[in-house]
């Protein structure tokens, strides 16, 4: 990747975003979630109306902090010579609908997109699924044939945010979007890309489960909440102080 | 591998077919889709009328730029000091058939070849497959005795041919042949070689989602457009311009 | 991880100890058996009343000898400045119930972790199950709900004290819990962690055997004898003298 | 492993036979075909009466090939400080029943184990298979208990010479023992390493092939035949000359 398609980020914090959002992206390659050109790490700066995101179509090995490609919470491009990637939409519709996130990670890892393709939602089977994600991870509906045609990736996020009115995106920081692959997010870069590498270790537990157990049950609610609680509530005790 | 076996070709046009060639049967070892003597990457440069291919029985870790065969499309050795591939006949027959590509890849892939084993084409269940491959990956057909005891390599390449009257090799850039593994092809050898690892991917994710539900279908018509063309169609927006 | 949160444990017996500790959670994430802050090795030194224990939510590359968490065998810290295991009750409850041990690990490896979810025993199908465990590895009972709601930890611990009532954790050195993952144990930390990959080995096998074959039988009798006790009964001839 | 275990072979033919088995046992762990203590190769040096292999219970980082323990066709040790793999008669039987072979390779390799476990011989699907393999993968019958309970390894060598009576080892220079795992055999410890490799191969295709298909069929026998014979028949054209 040449300095043709380099820039320099104009403040400190743009900067900052756009490292951290460049590292997130590097994430997912070393945890074995992305490859060939599949994949995009986004993040947010709230406060300052930007978002850092891959730029699309470009391998993950050409990557750099400054080929991320810098636009506004609606979209236009503020820094950046390459095209954002084609997801963007979809990001920009997840950090409108949800605002206490502050990063977004999309992946086509192996398990998790098998359960996306195969239309099914994760069931919480065991403990390492309830230390990080609060009950079923779910599935979208398909989109109509109108929703696909036309404003396809924005439509995919406004389908997910849909899906999110009775669910609770700090418990639960994924979505299967089907036919597709998952998306996660978090309140960083680099915990958005945790939670998709978390997720496909669930996804993988849960298929290996239900190839040897297919009428394998969830765990019960009070183990899920001892686990998913010792760590993500109030009196949690799970870690360091 | 002794010098004994490897030459120098003629031209630079030559030079840089082998090296191409070269590359793609390496690439194919990087991806993890070639192991022992399996597989096999050749190039055709057609207005030389030369195909460069490996050859026959080396291991990977033999391979070098100036140990490439080179024949003409008729399969002639024209430079050279080892057998090609036992399967050029298959990858000649590729060339004539489909006017437009100059690469052609073969693999033992794991996925792919299991697909090949059960005989069964490979479904297009989601948009990691839809962005390659537009629609099923076909199998072949068996061959009947005859054409496996006399000209069994070109009558596999002629059977790919026969199944692909109906179908687009553009648009559908691989093949299973039945009970033994995949051919891929594309506009180089390196494209052959990355279509040959996506169709892995794709025939990974596909066995997985029969797996996890064996009435899995495949995706909209509509959705596999969307991919298929949003990346390889006249208004193609999918990565940089 | 700063000098702010390491020690120096005051006498040579238990720097050892915690030595051996780390290594033996270091052996669990080379041998692929644990990632993220899953898992954790402890050791024991009874003469001493001391446990060495991995410290809570750490992850792996954080880990040093320094940091392992010193407690006695009734939970009291005694020197280190991070807090212990989340899981520590149930390594401690298992020092208690079985006197000869002296280490044990804790994974959520993936296959053994498979098991626990879908509820279901390890049997022996082959030689490689019975040349470290003698018969089918125990999976616990569900956990009533108030034995989760209080001491969930401690209660785990007790259950597997519980199944073993009627097994010799000398022979059966692993135990599934349900819903949750394995939990191993040996004559040292070291053994203890070597049970742990020799646990998702047989556990891998025996899920594909069953895959393979649902209606698979264990192997008999006097097949599982001649293995575990060629290695491990009074006349062993396996290895060296 | 201390020079107190070493020795060196009196002659420059043993030394080169220990070399060989070593160089064969190293290379089973670089295919990912042997773990732990499991697994052990041997070649045999028939003119001399000697058979050199691997040490009892040595794990393969402490493998050179001054411990590979050398004793005669009957067993006698020669030469060697260690005790040599409880294997060894099994090893003796095969040397004895088939004359033409140099090497033995047995593993407890994944999937090869998984048929070996799960009772069933593994079927000739496709091209791989039968590149190396001439049909299906016997796997011996179950032994008697009698027969495990006195000269457990030597009746296990016997109850593959048994199976092979109608089978020709070089046309099948592999067996599964039932409940156990693979040995494999070749015209040199090389050779025998490497059909465990083609055999691993074969056996995770065939167990994938079965579970998208278990009705797969295995190919005609003219695609066998074609395959097998064009790399080891009379008229062989597979390879360099």
């Amino acid at each position: 990747m040449s300095s043709a398609v380099t820039h320099r980020p104009a403040t400190t914090a743009a900067r900052q975003l756009c490292e951290a959002v460049y590292e997130a992206n590097i994430a997912l390659v070393r945890a074995g979630l992305a490859m060939d050109t599949f994949g995009n790490s986004s993040g947010v700066l709230r406060a300052a109306n930007l978002v850092a995101i891959k730029p699309s179509g470009v391998p993950y090995d050409k990557l750099r902090p400054d080929n991320m490609v810098l636009v506004t919470l609606e979209g236009k491009i503020v820094e950046g010579k390459l095209r954002p990637s084609t997801d963007l939409p979809t990001h920009l519709a997840l950090y409108r609908a949800f605002p206490t996130i502050g990063g977004v990670a999309h992946t086509h890892s192996h398990y998790a997109t098998v359960f996306a393709q195969a239309g099914r939602e994760i069931p919480c089977f065991g403990t390492t699924h309830a230390d990080y994600f609060y009950g079923s991870v779910p599935v979208t509906d398909p989109l109509v044939a109108s929703m696909i045609q036309s404003e396809y990736e924005l439509n995919t996020g406004r389908e997910i945010a849909r899906r999110f009115e009775v669910l609770n995106p700090q418990a639960m920081p994924a979505v299967l979007v089907r036919g597709h692959a998952p998306f996660c997010w978090g309140a960083s870069p680099a915990k958005a890309a945790h939670h998709a590498w978390m997720l496909e270790e669930s996804a993988r537990l849960a298929f290996h489960t239900l190839q040897l157990n297919p009428a394998a049950r969830p765990i019960a609610k009070e183990l899920l909440d001892k686990h998913f609680l010792r760590k993500h509530g109030a009196g949690r005790y799970y870690g360091q102080p």
